[in-house]
């Protein structure tokens, strides 16, 4: 019916920081081929996903069209990048392009899981590039606080499009690749339609600070370290776990790595090449034998994380070691707003034990992975598209990286999840909205955001839960009274007798006054029931319970 | 047995930034009489109390020896020193006394919870004093974010302690008492044992601002604001109220309060003569008239609050005025840690909306109510106590503001929330650990943090729950198959059947296979279907939920 065009569709990533998932097409209305760019999670919390393990995009738009989708693009192996892939990918089936450390881990990922590891195939650097489809797509080294991250250069029959990914502009990243003003600007050459860019740090007025520079404070605080030294940091940050290893090592300190995930991403970049000198490192068991004040242990939980590491030994003890007065520790990280609680608590916890923390409060002790606001103005005079979509973002941030794109002189477009852009040779039109939202890996189970199975665990958090179980016999008479049980509720109210007394009384003379109609339909009996318990609670106890009922109805 | 000691311990706010209770007593030990200075609450969260209304310390210890009670006094009006003091004072039953703004606010509280206003007497400044068995107690005017706050000083047999309060030192706090160096350095010449600290910004390393500096920021703000101006800041931060509403005025802009806490606390303020100047208002009613380019709004909710004035008025709409493209919501406040997930919610909905945000991430626009590192050692110097006793502070803060003090030549003694002191001439000795911890208001009933109530509905948040009913019949027999509900858990698992059933499934076998003697035992019964229904949910979906079994045995 109609002619090709290049669309644009987030799925998540442009509305939270976090989950991030893109969708770039070229074809025919609805008949575009597809690829996808990084497949990522998002962390639950207490306040709106209690009890959840993952958050996932919904990626139901694209499982319908698999067909079209020639394959995705893995930008970097943080999980918010990487993290949904081996969940997701038996709704996709599309080849899994990355370069070797990311691929290296995501093949982990996929096996762990059951999938096929063969799927991800590994790239090499731009100039290279892969055919999928319509598409010709590159991955271009760019500077962020994992390695071997890289923008995406995606060239299209219409032109050329630019994928920042998540960045910085660091020429001294301790590991990777530094910044390539010139790399970035030849990127330029052809000209380009269009730059899909990184929004983490638009709010942040001063050009970002480099990996390298937190070396001397690091060194310094170290070194006047009496006690033994912890640090924490994300563990996929290798370059600061680097920066922390031989500033110990230089101090006269032996080195050990806790958590998981530690070990393995540095394993992982020793493997990869990515890593090639680090100091040598002992195991937990080992440093049980090293004097403390020779010993450095870097460990995992930065951000406060209940099981990891960190909140381990602040509540006791973690592979057999236990913090002292006198000890230091180090938070080489920022905590991720909404994470503050947690990371608190471990901060007082540690203080009790007596040990000296030290945060980032001074900013001598870490440096963003993404860029600030004259970077992101640097990168798009650098890569000078025609148009700048902010992504990686909530909305207040996409939103003012539009106005920075323009204050520039570009055009800026504001495309949060679900919007789908047509990008044309000067700029863009929205062409569609598409229903996007949230998948929960709630144990071995994924469940719709909206799906009502955590709302429910939300109300029974915040109200309680009553039971009430009633008998109806043979002859559609109520059997003994109503029983109740109730959780997460106070013993008693105002009457001072027992909440529960209460109820069941309370219950009990709704069933003797309930007619037959009501004895012998469900719906009504149930709405009683729940409606009385309800009433009786509130004025016991002040609270509107859930309130689960029952019906066992004996048949002769 | 000995003779007199002046005690000192925290029931709360030496453990947390919250819930105040300070209790000072001389006498023998065992019969020494008391005073209490503050009674506040704190504010419960998602992560670890679901559901509850207000947390207010343990005050038993207290409660208990009410005979020996003298007094109450009230620094100043902030929800975490005076929140408490309606609900807990049943079990006091002393005379409370407040100067006048706190006062007419305590009488408020008292009235509406049935609690006799009578008992809050009003004080006047230092050097009034009031006796208080052994005690003579002032009220000093400092400077802090609320009218009219004091710190206490404490004379006692043995010498002077002083108390003080919530701080900072502000020579042009907009609203009430400037901070009067003279008239604190004069409280050190009978010599002071202790002084009982604010510890809130210990870690923040440069000298505090007025209130005053921010007048010029926010009119500039103000006056370059085309649409509807909102800001948000704490209802009772009566002086930054006021600068906001005159710098509107002189913007050309009417102003409308919206909450009622905002409402309440300017009239208060009016009422008592704190304020004695505020330009006019108008209702929202009237606001609904001017055009948005000549409103001003102050609202409540600069902590995110779900049901406050800034949340309704980003989700939607508030006593009918509903925010458009082009309007600026300025929030002239901090986020307390731990309130970020609500704040950043309503900033996104408000980007949404296409509203201008203003934060205070540039330090433009709030300053801080607490006196920071270099103003508590300029406190120190001018009480020169023999003693520093921080308080109002985590545990960090504390252990934090001891090393200040010690670095500072002073003596310094970190006492957490039950530490009993006995101060001495020349410092203090912990002398007992009283048990203290906190206590719910759920909604009309006080519950036990260690109750369970609240952990049971952590739970079930975490978990889901699932109901199990059996009835077993006059035989002793199982009368059919077990009944099954779940509430919060997914509804279809592994084997593609729907969860209930594949429970009531396993649970119907179990039953079959069921032993006389375990039918005939509620416990050995109940404990082997949770067990049952446990496994299956974990076969089924990977998660280990609550269960609730009822047995329902029919006797002939």
């Amino acid at each position: 019916m109609s002619k090709e065009r290049l669309i644009y569709l987030p799925l998540g990533g442009a509305g939270e920081i976090g989950m991030n998932a893109y969708v770039y097409g070229y074809g025919a209305p609805g008949k575009e081929r597809l690829i996808l760019v990084d497949l990522g999670v998002t962390f639950p919390d207490m306040d709106g996903s209690p009890g959840v393990d993952l958050i996932f995009p919904d990626i139901t738009w694209l499982a319908e069209r698999r067909d079209r989708l020639e394959a995705i693009f893995i930008t970097h192996a943080h999980e918010d990048h990487i993290g949904a892939l081996a969940h997701l990918y038996d709704r996709l089936g599309a080849p899994v392009y990355a370069r070797p450390f990311t691929a290296h881990l995501a093949r982990a990922k996929m096996s762990e899981r059951g999938q096929p590891e063969k799927a991800v195939i590994t790239a090499g650097p731009w100039p290279e590039s892969i055919e999928a489809g319509p598409f010709k797509v590159g991955f271009v080294p760019i500077s962020h606080s994992i390695p071997e991250s890289s923008g995406m250069v995606i060239d299209t029959p219409l032109g050329r499009l630019v994928h920042s990914a998540d960045f910085k502009m660091d020429t001294g990243p301790v590991v990777g690749e530094a910044f390539d003003e010139d790399l970035w600007a030849s990127l330029a050459e052809p000209g380009v339609l269009a730059l899909t860019c990184d929004s983490t740090n638009v709010f942040s007025p001063h050009a970002g600070r480099s990996e390298s520079s937190l070396a001397p404070a690091i060194e310094e605080l170290i070194a006047g370290a009496k006690g033994m030294f912890v640090a924490t940091t994300f563990a996929s940050n290798v370059a600061r776990v680097k920066t922390l290893a031989e500033a110990a090592e230089r101090a006269g300190r032996t080195i050990c790595l806790m958590g998981r995930a530690m070990r393995r991403m540095i394993e992982a970049s020793v493997e990869t090449g990515v890593l090639t000198a680090f100091p040598r490192t002992i195991s937990p068991e080992e440093a049980r034998d090293v004097p403390r004040e020779k010993l450095m242990l870097i460990v995992t939980g930065s951000q406060g994380e209940r099981r990891a590491a960190s909140a381990q030994l602040a509540q006791g003890k973690y592979n057999g070691i236990v913090l002292k007065p006198g000890d230091t520790f180090l938070f080489s990280s920022k905590t991720i707003p909404g994470n503050e609680r947690g990371v608190i608590r471990i901060m007082n916890q540690m203080s009790e034990k007596g040990v000296d923390l030290v945060d980032d409060d001074s900013g001598r002790y870490h440096v963003s992975g993404h860029a600030n606001r004259p970077d992101l103005e640097r990168l798009h005079q650098l890569v000078s598209p025609k148009l700048v979509v902010p992504m990686h973002g909530e909305h207040r941030h996409l939103r003012e990286h539009v106005k920075v794109a323009q204050a520039g002189g570009f055009k800026g477009v504001l495309a949060p999840n679900g919007t789908m852009l047509a990008v044309t040779k000067d700029g863009a039109d929205v062409v569609e909205y598409v229903e996007t939202g949230r998948v929960y890996l709630d144990g071995r189970v994924q469940v719709g955001a909206l799906d009502g199975v955590v709302r429910d665990r939300i109300r029974m958090a915040l109200n309680g839960h009553i039971l009430v179980n009633v008998i109806i016999d043979e002859n559609g008479e109520p059997l003994g009274e109503p029983w109740c049980e109730v959780m997460g509720l106070a013993e008693t109210g105002t009457s001072r007798a027992p909440l529960v007394d209460v109820l069941e009384e309370d219950l009990g003379q709704f069933m003797g006054r309930a007619g037959d109609k009501t004895l012998a339909d469900d719906d009504k009996l149930e709405q009683g029931l729940r409606k009385i318990a309800r009433q009786t609670a509130m004025t016991e106890i002040g609270k509107r319970p859930e309130v689960t009922v029952i019906i066992s109805r004996l048949t002769g």
